[in-house]
């Protein structure tokens, strides 16, 4: 990569000015979408439409050639149909375009002949020391720089969760899934089929970049290994990156190379290499997404012991099979805590790690959750359900008229409990320095347990889990990075 | 089990007269959240309220000891204190009532002489022949009947899944994930310490419950493991059962003993002897609860051969390799499946199973997934995403002022689009025979996509599945119980 490819590729993420090559007014095309998506996301800069059949294109003057845009555009999207693109990038570069974007499909996806243009696209840009994006991808979500120049109208809270994807439909599922847990996203990548710009390289731009502090990837296949691991290994010393490696199987390989002609290669191999690299490796989007929110504001564990904590017997026994199977220890408690839960607990308390505080759940959180965190045998605390004050919950039972009224009061209740204490969750993770994570699973609907998941997310910049199999595994995604970093540094 | 308490069982779940044994008007007791949990969910037989010191229980006149109850009430619920219980079980015997439910905890799960008294209740009830559920029990949930004698304020939707759980926090949990999906519960049962009646007594109940076509079951331990699978066997001729075994790590088993004093046992042995039996066996509660809404107006496939249809080549992907893991054949399509599809999809359409249809996405619905049900080589359909009819959607983009209004609309969009087209889908499905399958995923807030989830499951009465990953592993549960029927018939 040269000092001068390098300085443009910023100019991806924060254009001052587009060209859309093959903008368009029929809603049919995506040349007409990105344009619309553009311009609802508050895109600052110029805009540049080009289409030799129109004279204007959503109200701005088109161009009828690229010829005719001024010099040094800062990037190009180019829509056309896959016979011209070849010839349209070669004019972009004569037009001083800092970087080109190809959402146009058909090239090395769909065959030999397609894979020659291809390259012949990507030497033609690479001589020429521009970043180009695709092709064949959906385009390149950047909230923190109101960029939106994407196919699908997604627009995102801004927060430091970065995604680099070898496929949109998976790069636009984790996105919207990182914002419906109330996350933010910096930037969010679909590299298509990586004619210039590799996975590798947005991880090398993503690494310096101040607004992203976590970064998930999906991919199937390397174009690079060498190179990508490389830069992964110096990612991971300054940032989390947690991988989605899809075509573990030789069908979803095969898949995968019709999808976006990347080669899969040995499983095995491809896992030994990613955890010598620190690359966390995860099995699904959840988990991938889950992985990731968990780092945000969350200090690293020192050890793997963990105490767990919860009203509900079977929810601890789910995370303790968890934790084990993560390979966390779920630490035998010492005499210290059996001697402070046993001032605050009813007599019938587990007396063990998962502490189960049973049904009638007495205390303040801070006070059950604070004895675990305190304790120099614990390392970090994992609590299911809402940890106490449940009692003062009941009240509205007898108010209630009808079950509908009460289920909805109980919903609420239980929410609003969990939502106020997190505050002296807060205090106590900051204090002792030790991670907290919390699943506020709830018998109630899984959408009022998703609203309360974002507003705590929202209000207080930590993500919470939906079952407590899903904190435990965000939990050991934590120690995993955590025990790299100290074996590398 | 004698005739006498084959009989008596039928009351637990329907009782026409219910004694609380330890009722209060104090909002901090369990005995009274159960009386209201039980009037506010319509039941409509005859309540006893039994409490020495007062005179009303939430205005019915208390009585002040059982002996005061009328011979045969239907069921007793017990919430006095531990040492009270033997004797509360002993002169509900003598008032013949019918069957027993003991929500008191401090029995066997607490240590040797715990232990001990359960025992006695035990035998006691035993040679009564009166059926007693727990001690150390949530309580049951009867939603066919109207019955919620239950800790929680729970309230459900009516339908066909039936929930067996040796932990209250699990059986809530998974009872209101059902009723997130949007479908409906027979009776979720929390067993508690079975000092009578055992999980394998309330299977053998439910095989021949005409409300209950599929059955939950979250187990920690086995009582009498040569029964259990006896009676497993048995049932999963007649419906599917689908297990998460807990405690399969030493500390989640140890957890597991301190919760309900179950022993765990070997977990490999227990894999075999589960999958003998016929038993689904899973790892989470988000899978047991799709591995058993799966099934729920769905055919059992005839073969492992699965369709994927995907308009994201990622989604394609990774259904490709879940179904792939769980053993399912991603079949090559034949000639004419790829003739049919040229006809309708764009000339980039993959030409491969996964079938991406590619962002472009043309065609109706119908045609599409029609064009995999109708093929022999084909047993059944995976369809994740909106497979057809986008184009259509994206006449709002213009209309739109701003991105959220964008947002809104797309998603409205998208889901209403799906909704409507499910009719189709069905109609595809029961003509055929042949399983379909539905991931109704999109870049789109979790929340909305779980709305038309519900939405689709109240008024389709089929379930679909919030990724890719999670509709093949459901699809999967459904290949499993058809191949095990069919080697057992």
């Amino acid at each position: 990569m040269t000092d001068q490819f390098k300085k443009r590729l910023r100019h991806l993420f924060a254009p001052d000015s587009v060209a859309l090559i093959g903008s368009s007014n029929s809603p049919e095309k995506w040349g007409n979408r990105i344009f619309i998506n553009l311009t609802r996301g508050d895109f600052k800069g110029r805009i540049y439409p080009v289409n030799p059949r129109e004279k204007e294109v959503l109200g701005l003057p088109s161009l009828s050639s690229i010829s005719d845009l001024p010099m040094g555009v800062d990037l190009a999207v180019i829509t056309i149909p896959t016979k011209g693109v070849l010839q349209a990038v070669r004019e972009c570069i004569s037009r001083d375009v800092k970087c080109c974007m190809v959402i146009t499909s058909g090239f090395s996806e769909t065959g030999p002949e397609g894979k020659k243009l291809e390259q012949k696209i990507g030497e033609l840009a690479l001589k020429a020391d521009m970043p180009l994006v695709g092709p064949n991808c959906v385009g390149i979500l950047s909230p923190v720089n109101s960029l939106y120049c994407h196919m699908m109208p997604i627009f995102l809270r801004k927060g430091p969760v970065a995604i680099i994807a070898q496929s949109g439909s998976a790069a636009d599922m984790i996105a919207t899934r990182v914002t419906s847990y109330g996350m933010g996203v910096s930037h969010s990548i679909s590299v298509g089929n990586e004619a210039v710009l590799q996975v590798a390289d947005y991880l090398d731009y993503l690494a310096d970049d101040q607004h992203t502090s976590v970064i998930l990837g999906y991919m199937e296949g390397f174009r690079d290994g060498r190179k990508f691991l490389e830069i992964a290994k110096k990612i991971t010393l300054k940032k989390p990156f947690i991988l989605l490696k899809a075509g573990s199987t030789p069908v979803g390989a095969r898949a995968g190379q019709s999808h976006t002609g990347a080669m899969a290669g040995s499983d095995n191999i491809i896992e030994a290499a990613l955890k010598q690299a620190g690359v966390i490796r995860v099995e699904g989007v959840d988990e991938l997404v889950e992985a990731g929110l968990v780092f945000i504001n969350q200090p690293l564990p020192k050890g793997n012991r963990v105490g767990i904590i919860s009203p509900g017997g079977g929810w601890g026994v789910m995370a303790a099979d968890a934790c084990t199977k993560a390979g966390l220890d779920v630490a035998a408690l010492d005499r210290e805590i059996i001697v402070r839960f046993n001032a605050i607990l009813p007599d019938v308390w587990s007396h063990n790690n998962p502490v189960d505080t049973v049904a009638g759940v007495k205390g303040e959180i801070k006070e059950l959750i604070e004895v675990l965190a305190a304790s120099p045998s614990i390392d970090g605390v994992i609590a299911v359900g809402v940890v106490a004050g449940m009692p003062s919950l009941w009240g509205f039972l007898e108010g209630s008229r009808n079950k509908e009224e009460m289920t909805e009061k109980f919903a609420q209740s239980a929410m609003n409990h969990l939502t106020r204490s997190f505050d002296e969750v807060i205090r106590i993770r900051d204090h002792y320095q030790k991670p907290i994570v919390m699943s506020p699973i709830m018998p109630v609907d899984l959408g009022k347990i998703l609203d309360a998941m974002r507003r705590i997310a929202e209000t207080k910049g930590t993500a919470t889990f939906l079952s407590p199999a899903q904190a435990c595994a965000a939990y050991a995604a934590l120690w995993n990075y955590a025990s790299y970093r100290q074996r590398n540094s």
